[in-house]
């Protein structure tokens, strides 16, 4: 295959992942004299703080996913191609895409992170993960198939177990999964199931550390763990997992839970192919990288988003939507500072604030420098992702997608779906 | 499993199938004195005309599918149970679900049709079918993967073949299919691709007879075939098809046309468990029901929609969707009047139009007793699209699915998608 054959004319930048981080460099670099090639496993980007809404039957996939190609439309310099990036030859300058390699002059890596299960005994197996589009539309699957089967049994500790959702870890996806299910329990589950005993249900959120959203302000965390306990989520923080089997998860303090459906939402690690290539890494397989968000030792070498380890004032960035955006502007702008022969700038995080949901109209949020619950603070949750969903895909056109395709000649869902993906075509 | 032991006060009707024939038996039955069980493989109703548009990426999966639970919420008197259809015990009155059987006083058969590929050689292997949710998703998958693939390509035969696609039978399915794959490739394919050679794209239509919509007056086939030869489609007439590889199709001219894609659209026979479970079947498995739509033999049991066969002045009705909703309004009417001591009344099907687009803004349509042509008759495609979808789901509600969650505490989309069959649990 050619593609790396090619000769080239200008520069050319490889960005590894077309989430928030690859996606906003491509935008950066939508005028500079490179060539921008993108590379992801999907033909869409996805939308990742929405995926707990998807597992929740919320959204439709389709609603937090957009074609890459259709996107890159606007960028003319920018070419996609769909693939797995198996890792990175930093001597020959060379992205490694199933069969394929691709030259670069540049890298801006920005592949994220994969789950982390702490060496929890069961939990790769038998965990749910919410870290992708498919993830999500298979615990969706998982969750509805329960409880389709739990109208069906008359034995009561099977039908308790096929009703017990427990999240392991009080982060705010773990925050934000506990709310939803739990609303999606009472709501739609009790309408659509009028027959099914509920009172056996039971949705258990467990914290291993002594409060929920650690990263957030101590009163946003108890503020959280109130909220989720005011709507029936059974809170339960300084309780380690053990190990977790398809029907039980066992705590280390010796409680046994029963539930068909755990959901592991406690750590990631950055993308293992990082730390495969040689490059250094800070905790957890994060890449550790230089102020200008460079790879030590090699300058033309970029990591971007989850991906990237960096410290400012003592304590790690976090692992955000804003700090992938932000840090893909800087990686792009410091490529090009080096193609005018001036120095790459030191990244400057612009915290903008952090939020997490509970439920359908209450938040935690963090911003401005004061803290923010309840109804305001959900109301900024809500403004805040109104605005990226519009600023990524034109939110509201798309959710008239059918009306649109007649009225201006557009196909606004050409995503491969996660049923099959295209690689094994 | 107790389901089909409980004590019964009222008679019980179970409907085999919640498409559009069972779905309107049920609402019919909405007020009798009668306990309703309906059983499908899918927690949700599909709307099976626009199945071809969620293949060609214009539509969403969500678009055309809504829960079966949902809809019935405003039909206390039924209940649905998810699961496998295996056969009907006509001796003991019995429908044989998965490890269940669910007795019966009145049975409602609605399960459709399943391909019928005419014993020719490859095609049950490798031709993408378009009779469910699920087929539309992975054709469009495949044929998204295919112009990935051939973008990659430096083949020239390779990549013309992964770009050539055949569709086999020129009814309204295939020729509605042909129009929109034509659309995709001149539109999204071609914005999306830039540098992708499409002077090798090639859509294909063939059918085995002389002219296509052979249920349609001849003129409007005639008219279908000059549009989408206008569109750049190959319409092939009197080829009857020999074989069908992974990457070719053998037509019995001797003609062979690669291609990695062929669409199986050429006919379709009864849900194979109606014959085998005893019934008197007429052509292709499809049961021949009495004037009244009742199974011979057996009062209690009638057949509706495509698996019913109802000949009317000498011909076949058609299987379209009104004869399957006019068919379950009688079918539920004929057991009310059985339960009050009536004899059952034949089944009267007041045509209201056949219908095919073509591309975008063109149709053919028989309506009225007219003909008609183009833009004209696709705003009448698109009316009675449009109303029919309106009144399942409340189309332009369900568009605005994620707003409406917030506004009205409404979980539009708990539809369990088919990347994972909840059977599986």
């Amino acid at each position: 295959m050619g593609v790396a054959m090619e000769k080239r004319d200008r520069p050319r930048v490889v960005i590894a992942g077309a989430g928030f981080g690859g996606l906003a460099a491509a935008r950066t670099l939508a005028h500079s004299p490179v060539d921008v090639f993108i590379v992801d496993r999907n033909n869409y980007h996805t939308f990742p703080p929405l995926l707990y809404q998807v597992a929740a039957g919320e959204l439709e996939p389709g609603d937090i996913a957009y074609p890459v190609r259709t996107i890159l439309r606007k960028i003319p310099n920018a070419r996609f191609s769909l693939g797995d990036i198996r890792g990175v030859d930093l001597e020959k300058r060379v992205l490694e895409i199933d069969g394929r390699s691709v030259a670069y002059d540049y890298l801006i890596l920005a592949t994220g992170t994969v789950d982390h299960f702490f060496g929890v005994q069961g939990a790769a197996e038998y965990a749910f993960s919410l870290k992708s589009l498919e993830h999500a539309i298979t615990l969706r699957n998982h969750i509805l198939g329960c409880v389709e089967q739990a109208a069906l049994e008359v034995d009561a500790a099977t039908c308790g177990r096929l009703l017990s959702f427990v999240i392991v870890g009080g982060g705010p996806t773990g925050v934000e999964t506990a709310g939803a299910l739990a609303e999606l329990v009472q709501g739609p589950v009790r309408k659509d199931f009028p027959r099914l005993d509920l009172s056996q249900a039971r949705i258990t959120l467990i914290e291993a550390v002594d409060r929920l959203l650690p990263t957030l302000p101590e009163p946003l965390g108890n503020y959280a763990a109130r909220r989720l306990r005011g709507m029936g989520v059974d809170v339960r923080l300084e309780c380690p997992v053990a190990r977790i089997t398809p029907d039980e998860i066992y705590l280390q303090d010796g409680t046994v839970i029963p539930a068909c459906t755990t959901v592991w939402a406690a750590g990631v690690r950055g993308d293992p192919q990082a730390e495969a290539s040689g490059m250094p890494t800070a905790s957890r397989g994060r890449v550790a990288v230089e102020p200008t968000l460079q790879v030590p030792g090699h300058p033309e070498v970029y990591a971007v988003g989850d991906l990237a380890y960096f410290e400012e004032h003592g304590s790690a960035l976090p692992m955000v939507a804003q700090v992938a955006l932000q840090g893909g502007v800087t990686a792009a702008r410091n490529i090009e500072r080096q193609m005018a022969g001036q120095d790459p700038q030191p990244f400057q995080y612009q915290d903008r604030g952090t939020m997490a949901t509970i439920g359908r109209n209450h938040a935690a949020a963090h911003a401005f420098g004061h803290n923010f619950t309840g109804f305001p603070a959900w109301l900024l949750w809500l403004s805040i992702h109104l605005w990226y969903l519009i600023g990524f895909r034109n939110r509201f056109l798309v959710l008239i997608n059918w009306a649109r395709h007649y009225l201006f000649r557009e196909h606004a869902a050409c995503r491969i779906l996660p049923s099959e993906p295209a690689t094994s075509e």
